[in-house]
Parts: C-alpha cells; sequence; structure tokens
C-alpha cells in the first residue's frame, strides 16, 4: 500500500482525512430540529458558511534542499516522496477547529515540503538520520487526528521540513497467544488492528473517539485513552514494548511486564509526540475479544449526585468497561441532537420520577461471557443503588455505542452552519472535580458570551480512577465572523488558565497531548525542572532538534 | 524523633538494623529438624560461625572536610550530624547476604564519614544543596534494606560521602479522603504507614517482605512490589506525586490520576535510587482498609500445571489479592522447614490424591466484607478448577501470612550455621517464563554445586500480570569458608548472565531495583541509547555527580 487510504480502503484525500466524513455518512448531516434548536439557544443567524475553494488556499512552493531530496528518494525510492499540492495538503496540521478552519481557507496553513512514505522501521530510521544530517525538521504522521497542533509541519530553527507518513507501516508483525502480547507496527489504524487481531480471536479494547483514523504510534506517542478507559486501560497501560527510530540509533525497550531496573522508560517515549523520536513498532498487552457485552443508558438527578456516584464506583472498584457521566448541559444538548416524541417523552418519565437536572449515565460492560457480564453488571448497579439512578435501558446503551465516533463527523455539518465547535479535556483529583468544571467552564462561558452570542459548554466525565476523573467539554457558539480565530483563541486560553492556575487545578491534557497549544502550560504542570529534564533527553536523543519542532516543549532547547 | 528506632519504638544499632532480627523474635530461630534436613541436603557439616566480635570490624576515621561538616551542622544542627562509628556502621550497606557477611568480618565495609539527620523536606534541600557546592557524596537512607547495593557510601569521584538519613522525616503530612490520597513523608516505615492511615481508616496494602523496616521514599526509590501486588498494585501503581529534593532545586510531580501532558515524569523518578534526587514527599492512593480477609492454601501438581493456572487467573482478571506459587523444590523446603506430623500428614494425603509433584499456591483475598470476599473467591476458585488444585485450607494460608516477613530473619540464624543463603529475582513474559526459570535455575545449580556441597534452588511466583510473571529465587548451600564472597558473587553472576542473555531473557530486576549488582546489566536491558538518556537526565539534576555514586548507572556518567 503506497497512498494513505482509510481502513475501508478507500483512498484519503487531504479533505477527507481532515474532515473525517466518509462519503455518504449519513450520521455527519445534522437534523433540522437540531439545528433550529441550536438557533434558539446560542443566537445563531448564520444558515451558511461553506468552506473556500480548494483551490483558493494559499499554499507555497515545496523549498526542500535537492541534496536533502535526493538523499531522502534513496531511501524509500522516487515514488515514495510526495511534493504535490495535494499530497502536502492532506498532511497539513490536524484535526482542531482552527485546523479545519484553516482548511476551509481562514488562517495561514503549515504545509510541509514534502512527504516521505517509508515502508519500515528500517526505512524510517534512515530517514530520520538522513534529516538529522541534512538538518531538515521531520513530522511524524499516524492518522493525522491531533487537536493540539501536534503534526503541525513546523520548521522550528530549520529552512524545511518533512512530513513522514507511517501509513505503510500497516502489519501485525506478530502475536504471542500465550503471553497475549501482539507487536503492531506504527502506522496500523485502529480498526485495521481489531481486524488483525480479530483473526486471532483477540482484542485491543482501545476506543478513542478518533478511532476510525487514529493509529497505534500516535497513541502511544500522546498517552491515549479510549471510551472503555475503565476496562481495558489507558494506552500506556497496554504498550509493553516500543521500537523508536532516533538520530542517535535504534532504541527498543520492553523485556518483561513490570521491572525495578531503574526508571520506566517507556513512559518517558509515551507521550513524547515525536520529540524524541519515531516509533515504529509497539509491543501491545491484547485480551480475548468479548462474547458478551451490554451498553445500558441511566439518569441521575444533579451533577454532584452523578460524579459522586462515578466516585463510588471507581474506588469500590465496580466500574463498567465504559462509564460516561454527562453533565446537564450536555445531557440537555445529547436529548436536543436526538429530538423527537421518543425524547420527549423520556423528558416527561424524568420528570414523573422526581429527575429535576438529568445527568446522562452511560455504562458498558464487556466480557467472556453473558454471565460474567451479568455478574460485574450487578456489582456496578449494587453500588449505584443509593444514588438513585434510573435506568433507560439498553437501547439508549446502544445508541451511544453505535454514534459515539459521529462526533468529530458532525463538525463538518456545523461549520458549514457558522457554528464554532470545539472540545477540550482535563482531569483531576475527586475533591476538587467541581471546582475544576465549574472554573473551566465560567472562563469559556465568559469568553465566549456576547451580545448576540450565548454559548453552550457541556461537559461529562469519561475516564474515572479511584483519586480522580477526567473533565472533557464540549463548547459550541455562534461563530464570529470577523475574528473566527481570536474567537477560539481567547477562550481556549481562558480556559487553560483556569485548569494551569492554583495548584494547578488539573493537568493541561487528560488525553489529547501537548502539542503546540498546550506547551505552553506544560511548565505550571511539571516545573522548570521538568521541562529542562524533557529538553535534556531531547537534547541526547535529537541532537540537532529536527524531530517535530514546536511540539511538546514549544521551542527548541536551548 | 532523633535517632533510628524501628517501628517498635526500640533504638536500632546497627547490628539490629542489618540483621533484621527484632529482641527476642521468636521466628528468627532454626528449629532442630530443618538443621537436620539441611544437613542431609546440601552436605552442610559446620554448625557454628559466629560474627566477629563489633570491635574487629574494620572502620576507618571520618574524612569530611571541616568546612563541609560546618555547613551540614549549620542546616540540621550539630545533634544531627553524627560521626561515632556506631552511628556509622549502623548506616553501612544494607541486608544483601554480601553485606551480612561484611557486617560479620568477612570483606571490606563502606563507612559513610558521617550521618546527618535532616528534619523536614526543607532540610533535606538545603543538605543536597550543601553536598553539591562541597562535592560531598550523598547516599540517601531510609530502611536500610537495599539488597543490590543501593544504600553503599560509596564515594564515586567524591573524597568523602555522607549518609542522609530521612528517620526523622516520619510524618502523615496530610489526608484527601475524598480523593483517596495521603502524603506521607519519605521516612516513614511502612508500619508506621499503616498506623497512622489506620487512624483515618485507609491503608496503602503495600506489603513487600522487607515491610517492618522499609520506608515510603525507599520503595518509591526502587519500584518496589508487595506481596499483595495483584489486589494493590505495585508501589509505583500507588504514586500520585512526588516532592523531590535536587542539586538544582525541589521538584514536585503529580496533578492528576492520569495525563497526556507529555511523558510521565514521575515514572523517570520511581526507580531512579536517589541517583537524580532525594524523595522527600510521596503522595499515595489510599483505599478503604479490608473489613473481611481469607488466606488459604492450595496445591497444584507439577510447574507447568502451577504456572498455567496462574496465568489464567491473571489473563482472566480473577488474580486473588496475593497470588504465590511455589516451584516443587520451594514447596519441598517449605514442607521440611515446617516439619512434624502434621506435615508428613499432609505428604501422604497429597500422595494419595495423586499429586506427585506438590506445588504450594497461596491465595489471599481482602475485601469490604465476607460477602464480597467470598464472591472473589468464587470467580478465582472457577478458574482454577480444571487444574484440580487441592485445597489445604485456611491454616496453611494464614501460617504463611503470620510468618510472611520471617524469610529475612531467619538469615541470620542460618548464616551462624555455616549457610550461603540469598535471594534474587526477574520477571519475563508468559512464553519465556519456563525457560526464565530453567536458565536460573541451572546457572545457580552448575555455579554452587562442588563435590561436597549441594545447593538448594527454591523458586516462586508472586507476582503475575497478565503477560507474565515474577520468578523469585531462594538459594542454600554450604558456605565456602575459603572464599565466602566469591562463592557467591560468582553464582549471582551466572544468575544475572543467564536473564540478561537471549533477549534479554527477563529483567534484571523485577522489584529489588538496580544499586551496584545490577549496574552492569543495565545496558542489556534498557540499551545504550537508554543508558545515555539516564545519564543525560543525571547530569541536569544533579550536575556535579554528588547524588548516590554507583548506583543506578554503574560508573559516574562521562
Amino acid at each position: 500500500m503506497t497512498e494513505p487510504r482509510d481502513h475501508t480502503g478507500e483512498r484519503l484525500d487531504h479533505r477527507v482525512r481532515r474532515s473525517w466524513t466518509p462519503a455518504g455518512g449519513q450520521d455527519a448531516i445534522l437534523p433540522p430540529h437540531a439545528t433550529r434548536w441550536l438557533a434558539s439557544k446560542t443566537g445563531l443567524t448564520e444558515q451558511s458558511t461553506p468552506a473556500a475553494p480548494d483551490s483558493a488556499l494559499a499554499v507555497g512552493e515545496p523549498d526542500l534542499p535537492d541534496v536533502a531530496r535526493k538523499a531522502l528518494e534513496s531511501v524509500v525510492g522516487t515514488d515514495h516522496l510526495l511534493r504535490s499540492r495535494d499530497d502536502r495538503l492532506g498532511r497539513t496540521g490536524g484535526l482542531s477547529y482552527l485546523d479545519l478552519l484553516r482548511h476551509r481557507g481562514t488562517g495561514a496553513l503549515t504545509v510541509p515540503d514534502a512527504v516521505v512514505l517509508p515502508a519500515d522501521p528500517g526505512q524510517v530510521q534512515r530517514v530520520v538520520e538522513v534529516c538529522a544530517e541534512h538538518g531538515v525538521g521531520l513530522v511524524p504522521f499516524g492518522g493525522g487526528t491531533s487537536v493540539v497542533g501536534g503534526v503541525q509541519a513546523l520548521r522550528g530553527t530549520k529552512e524545511s521540513v518533512i512530513v513522514l507518513d507511517l501509513c505503510r507501516l500497516d502489519k501485525l508483525v506478530s502475536v504471542d497467544p500465550v503471553s497475549r502480547l501482539a507487536v503492531l507496527q506504527a502506522g496500523v489504524v485502529a480498526p485495521d488492528a481489531e481486524r488483525l487481531l480479530a483473526a486471532h480471536g483477540l482484542t485491543l479494547g482501545h476506543v478513542p473517539q478518533s478511532f476510525e483514523r487514529a493509529t497505534i504510534g500516535g497513541f502511544a506517542a500522546t498517552r491515549s485513552s479510549g471510551q472503555a478507559s475503565a476496562g481495558y486501560g489507558r494506552f500506556e497501560d497496554m504498550v509493553e514494548g516500543v521500537r523508536m527510530a532516533t538520530p542517535r540509533g535504534e532504541w527498543r525497550l520492553g523485556v518483561s511486564p513490570a521491572s525495578a531496573a531503574g526508571p520506566d522508560l517507556r513512559q518517558l517515549v509515551m507521550g513524547s509526540e515525536g520529540a524524541f523520536g519515531v516509533l515504529t513498532e509497539v509491543t501491545l498487552r491484547v485480551r480475548t475479544r468479548p462474547a458478551a457485552r451490554r451498553y445500558e443508558g441511566f439518569v441521575l438527578d444533579g451533577w454532584s449526585r452523578g460524579a459522586n456516584a462515578v466516585r463510588e464506583l471507581a474506588q469500590q472498584r465496580v466500574l463498567a468497561d465504559v462509564t460516561r457521566l454527562s453533565d446537564p448541559h450536555e445531557t440537555d444538548l445529547a436529548f436536543a441532537l436526538s429530538g423527537g416524541w421518543k425524547t420527549e417523552l423520556m423528558r416527561r418519565y424524568l420528570r414523573l420520577r422526581g429527575v429535576l437536572d438529568p445527568c446522562l449515565l452511560v455504562l458498558g460492560w464487556e466480557g467472556a461471557s453473558d454471565a460474567e457480564v451479568a455478574s460485574r453488571r450487578r456489582a456496578t448497579l449494587r453500588a449505584l443503588r443509593r444514588h438513585r439512578g434510573v435506568s433507560l435501558g439498553t437501547v439508549v446503551g446502544e445508541k451511544w455505542r453505535h454514534g459515539r465516533f459521529a462526533g468529530p463527523r458532525q463538525r463538518d455539518a456545523l461549520l458549514d452552519l457558522g457554528v464554532c465547535v470545539e472540545t477540550l479535556e482535563t482531569a483531576t483529583y475527586w475533591s476538587t472535580v467541581d471546582t475544576l468544571r465549574s472554573a473551566v467552564r465560567a472562563a469559556l462561558v465568559d469568553s465566549l458570551a456576547g451580545s448576540s452570542r450565548t454559548p453552550i459548554v457541556a461537559c461529562h466525565i469519561s475516564h474515572a480512577y479511584e483519586t480522580g476523573a477526567s473533565l472533557y467539554f464540549t463548547t459550541l457558539v455562534p461563530r464570529d465572523a470577523d475574528d473566527p480565530i481570536g474567537q477560539w483563541e481567547r477562550a481556549k486560553a481562558a480556559a487553560c488558565e483556569a485548569i494551569s492556575s492554583n495548584g494547578p487545578l488539573g493537568t493541561i491534557s487528560h488525553h489529547h497531548a501537548v502539542g503546540v497549544d498546550h506547551a505552553p502550560y506544560l511548565p505550571a504542570e511539571i516545573g522548570p525542572l521538568g521541562v529542562d529534564v524533557l529538553a535534556a533527553v531531547k537534547r541526547e536523543l535529537d541532537p540537532e532538534g529536527v524531530l517535530n519542532p514546536g511540539k511538546l516543549l514549544g521551542r527548541p532547547p536551548s
């Protein structure tokens, strides 16, 4: 496979990769009742803000010296060094709201000078070495789903920058069924990973919202966390070993499930976002595919009750594999997007049951048998009982499960309608969860509200731990036509300040990573010494500073 | 508290701290039938090899320049800088077999030039800075229970070396009952930690064999793993935050239960063994104290069946909180040390049940209620059934639980008898567990067997994971009177070579850490790049190279 394709085999053009919309995807369409509701809530008046035509996008000529180009071609072959406008545009930026705006004609694109498609870990290693030798910036690129600028083709201190697209590293290298280990190449997209493992009766169980496009290497490089993290763990919990190409040579880590042989350096590689090296293979803990599952919707009355319930499930260690609590704003949004008489009936039913401030709780259990699922469900519901959860049954649960990757797709429809739509996330300890939620919510509302605009700020807990939880915010507000980029940049900065102040209150990212956008807030979280340590590691592994310029550490370490 | 005391309040002299024998401890005595059995099995003839008198130990004069001494005294006060022979001997080395031999008069002791007892994290920070300024080596010292040379007072490139004893940092700093977090100072010994937390209805649940003496800081610095790791996790799984004194200033980490804000630097601190800084506070995940427990003994027929059973429990995620499988050699040893007619009856009973090659399996469940323990026990036993485990009941389980810290104490009696007795441990993936066990066993047997000496090499799995398990070896052999140190050094080297070859086959340490002893084998495990990365981090945090010289990285980084 020499060109990027999605997991259905469809060739990806840069718009498709960028916008998430598979051809003909029905769930990308916003129903009329949802549009009307949005208008009434937010003051949305604009009804059509189409993207600028592709030809209108400003794309400079590639600026890669011949000597570097030839050296790269000698590694990957001339067919696998791409310089066309479309090929470069297809690996320009990620999938944040601002990335999408830029591709629609608002704001400057950071287009790479070339795209290199190595065939295997050996070629990746040589590409990295060529870039170090010629001082060419190198941006590792998997699914291109970063929402924090993690794949921006920034030049840093270099004249040229290439994107190293890992799409040809799409193989299952080996399976050890006894140890339940699988070695996957870094460019394998998640649906392919599941398909390849299913042939062995195995699963990874990693289902972040980026599932359809994101890659194994990207998950590891960014410390991804999937919707079933309570059951399957965060991605770093699944990683047993890594193989990474660095300018100083290949680095392999991982010889046992646990070790006291010094610091766990795998945990230094995970989250390094391509700044220390390019992951080429990842050894993963896998499980047998679940034979049974049950997804179910519940409603709890009020955020405090809901959060306390999830906390108790976590601390009693009876969390469902998927445990997702929406706050009243997100619950309202979900009901409104569903619409129809069934939703209205549900609202009335909940009022009758005395639920004044409904918070949707989706629980999903997966297991080897119906009996196992039933037994684990009983343990969860026993702990939930005193919080008076009202069951909405499996229809709501299954509906969530089937639509769970649709969110990013609906953004295209929302962008066409003139909506500013973006998400951000954090995590903190339980005693600070309410404070953090209020602070971020206030920051977003205050910075986005205007005379004619009322933002919707919805929040959910999707990852719960014994000591704390993640908070995921979705914001919708009519776009400021005069300054669409500034509008969101100010709101995002206000939210990040709220997270990073007073302690900080929470982590600047629970599962989206640092990229460019969060780099200014990293020192508040890990201290100046933490930044110095990361810079020292980078200097050691990437002395020329060619790897993913401007990510993680912000500017090149001095 | 200004002087080191054990958790019963008894003042520690250097022999007590070193030998583990609390005054009057009955379980430190080896019964006569055990001695006879050992003699018949191993060829042991020597019956009395007492330690040399204390006065015979070669202890040099302290060599700490006045200017450094005064600077240290200005931080901690003159009362808390100790220079007496006894005070320095009490912090000389750890608790390995070779450490014990050295304290008995065989081999050279590495005695520090002074012992400093700071009162709090602020004083620790200033002591670290004074040492950096004056070029004095500094060895952080908690319980002194290292068995890999981790607290040897080596000088490295420095003229002088002090021990920084953390015994005054013995406080519970704060508890957050909502988030289930506790901040403990680094010098708190494990029994005190449990006592302090019990006042809040909480527990840590960390019970390594070193429990009675080891400290919170030591657990974190060495990535310790307790006997109930399947239930409570490894120590690094419990650590949410750290506070560390480094020559470049204080470093605090940990703001949320999980994060994607770059690499997890807490995992770089854990396992750093005092080479990057001195831990002063650790923020830990705690749990409610279990209200119910059940410990039970089982026997499985043969190592393969036993290991497969434990693997299935781990992969089906129904491990008991304590899960410990002895191989036939260790089972034989345990039965022989128990002795008596009850044991003989048990052997006959097992033969009648068709168990030809008994492997003892101890399972322990702890929980909030008898019902919870019963439910989890049912799940474990359901998975165990097809492996035809024979129950020995709760008496065997409780006996193990009560005697589980006695092993190290019995070493004193064995040393007096002329036995070379030591343990070592590793871990690997399930598909390699048998190969690794055979290889290490063969290395130990081959290097220790002689015309008049037959070694006992016993092994158990005490920490099981979905993808693999630890292997813990206990070796007993008559001491070579002519070359007692060389005898064990050669055996240990052979075992380490077996672990580090062919892949490597396993990790050089699952829970004992690197120290001095394992440093030569670290490059095989983490690669030369891994060693370079650790050295770069050390240069960044400890540019003068004063922190715990010779540990982790072996020699000072260039």
